[in-house]
């Protein structure tokens, strides 16, 4: 995957209009000429030109096309590219592939493109993955967190927690060079200073994953109550659809059913489960472990009730799970309000009221620091970059506290130091680039 | 839609590494301006060269893009056009289209880019046609069809014959104003032969309907013979799938199933049908009644028997339509032909034997033609056309035969110049336009 050679790829899906083929490494001009003919050669042409022509297979005309011309280094990968605009028809695209791969290209794997941008320190990782980020953003949310990664913000914070910690161990190692003279050339209260601002640092980017993760994968939001109280009615009317099977015998959803749903931008998974209650049943009990599941896994729970229920029986939550409380089926009294603190109270099946819980719900998940441009953790492999930094830092905390020698705590900063490393890519292996760029789509 | 104001609309699909949104008409340059930042103001851009920089909304970027300008009319519609290069994101799409909207663009319909260009000269109808079936191509046939088509061959072509028609009608004006001197400038010898050569042009090119029709709407091979002789059996070898269901049990099939399958580049659409037997069953008779209606509207037929059916009961077809005759269940005998002429063994259930089939399939529909750059009628309202030109041509022979009026002939020579004319929209009106650029996708 590392060779220079000419690679080419689809770079927008078929269907439209137009369809564009790109293709980068040195050498793609003059090799796109063997089968391009237009008013003159393109070799001649200077970088950011476009240019009409036609591609041909021998005397066969295959498509009109017009060729966007990069000139190294001034493209995206930062090699010789071409960009040429065909007709969008799958067919017209597959021959000039195989034209341009018979000429000597050959078809880049997915996520090439942008990889070679990285190889060629266009892009660090985070940033080219925040480029696939952004491809795949359906929301103002996703987008934003994305493109503040691509624009870099992301990347100079967590390179500037790594220089200090990099200042820090080149302190410690100059003091093991001068081992015999027992010298302190790292004030160790300065030091300290510093692991507990990139620790907070840390912590904060931490604790943005849970927004970040929920802004990528959706709110997880679980509906329970009892049978009968209109948990699936309620997951209709907020899908305006019939997904859910609904009717008046209690127990008609025994499985989970997931839905997305986007609300004000926020994309919330609700979940409607099967009623909670005890029952001898066997398929019963094992849609109520389900359900059970679905609490425990949720971000927020609503928790259903019909006006007639006298009792809450809440489910216990962990302290970042929210809970909303939802009296149902109001159309069926005249009391507006059964005095449940907070509760909100609505007809599910005439869809009354459901304006209200979406309000309540988005209230709970506040994303504006994603819109204002704040750094916002929103990928798995980040998150699981900086619990290892952070580990690393504890030990280094620990090694200073219990005063340990300087050379196993210089060890503990240069991992925590390498850890934020990996995320940018400054330290990193072929297994990482080669997980990361696999998810990407072909033709970037 | 004929207005010259600023139409903008995605021209990909969505779902690749970019996107690309087209904008055409006076002032999309400045237009784009306000909301593009980059090194410099794309005014001073000059035609064919790209620009990169950033689209914001006020504050917020929305995305890093590449922009290519086209200065008229050195752009597909004729107009000032630009086209932008976005991160492939539906939001991202839906957000920048908003954004010049609000900056006076609006919206393009489906196929009004085309609409210009051939408004401004740029393209004929025929060939404004010939783009959009270019995009639908899905295989090398319908490529050269729509291909030919698009490059004006067949425009060419249609517009010779029209000049020479207009060309009669002159001369027979030209008598009636003469009227009083009973002078013939149009030599009757000439102009009946003339009348011939138009008249073998349309008809060959009405020829090459069937032809067009087969390669676009696929060759339709019904699928028949007795119960159980094994027709789901080959059509779910043909397929390599289990697509029907298939049984020992004699009329397993009901309805009739369709399928394309492509075969060396031609699409033929399989139809199985229930076998053909006597019954008093009143859903087995309605079957059988598809099956003769599928029968009636195949291109071929295949006749499908066992090796023990001892004559053949074939189908009547009409002239046009082909027969191939198939014995099945060869894995069930020891002998290899039972002196049935041209008939294909093969057994079904082992797909022994199919690729006979495939070929012969393939030498019965011959679309060497289309791939060597014949003109290929493949649209149905160019074949009306034709078949109009085709009836005034026939009045305007009888006309001279009978010896009616010049007045009178030439109205039927004019009208069979006006049939024509209306393929390359030479003749038109606001429906027929209507009715084409509805069909195209947008951004086309």
């Amino acid at each position: 995957m590392y060779k220079n050679d000419i690679i080419v790829a689809p770079a927008t899906a078929f269907g439209g209009a137009i369809a564009v083929i790109r293709m980068s490494g040195a050498g793609s001009v003059a090799l796109l000429d063997n089968i391009f003919v237009g008013r003159e050669p393109l070799a001649e042409a200077k970088t950011h030109t476009i240019r009409y022509g036609v591609i041909r297979d021998g005397e066969r005309v295959i498509d009109d096309v017009v060729v966007a011309i990069y000139r190294a280094p001034h493209s995206y990968t930062g090699e010789e590219s071409v960009e040429i605009s065909i007709h969008g028809s799958r067919y017209i695209a597959q021959e000039v592939i195989r034209l341009l791969c018979e000429e000597g290209a050959r078809m880049a794997q997915v996520g090439e493109f942008s990889q070679r941008a990285v190889l060629a320190g266009r892009l660090d990782l985070s940033q080219a993955e925040a480029v696939a980020d952004l491809i795949a953003a359906e929301s103002r949310a996703e987008h934003a967190i994305a493109s503040t990664q691509m624009r870099g913000g992301y990347s100079r914070m967590l390179d500037g927690l790594r220089d200090e910690l990099i200042g820090i161990c080149s302190l410690l190692e100059l003091e093991l060079d001068f081992g015999e003279e027992d010298v302190e050339f790292a004030d160790r209260a300065r030091l300290s200073e510093m692991l507990d601002k990139v620790e907070g640092a840390v912590l904060r980017l931490l604790g943005s994953f849970r927004m970040g993760n929920a802004i990528r994968e959706g709110v997880k939001v679980a509906i329970v109550g009892r049978p009968n109280v209109g948990k699936s009615t309620l997951l209709n009317a907020l899908l305006q659809d019939n997904r859910a099977m609904v009717s008046e015998i209690a127990g008609t959803t025994r499985d989970t059913i997931e839905e997305m749903i986007m609300i004000d931008d926020i994309r919330f998974r609700f979940i409607d489960t099967a009623g909670l209650h005890e029952t001898d049943d066997r398929l019963e009990k094992m849609g109520i472990e389900r359900t059970e599941r679905a609490i425990k896994e949720a971000d927020i729970v609503i928790y259903m009730v019909e006006p007639s229920q006298q009792e809450l029986e809440l489910p216990e939550l962990a302290e970042h799970q929210k809970l909303l409380v939802v009296v149902n089926k109001m159309d069926t009294i005249n009391e507006n309000d059964l005095g449940i603190a907070g509760a909100i109270y609505l007809s599910a099946r005439y869809d009354d009221g459901t304006d209200k819980l979406r309000d309540a719900l988005c209230e709970l998940v506040d994303i504006n620091g994603a819109y204002q441009g704040d750094v916002v953790v929103s990928n798995m492999r980040h998150a699981a970059a900086l619990n290892d930094t952070l580990t690393h830092i504890h030990a280094a905390k620990r090694a200073m506290r219990d005063d340990i020698s300087s050379e196993l705590l210089a060890e503990d900063i240069r991992r925590a130091s390498d850890s934020l490393g990996e995320i940018t890519g400054r330290i990193t292996n072929d297994d990482i680039l080669h997980t990361i760029f696999g998810k990407f789509c072909i033709g970037k």
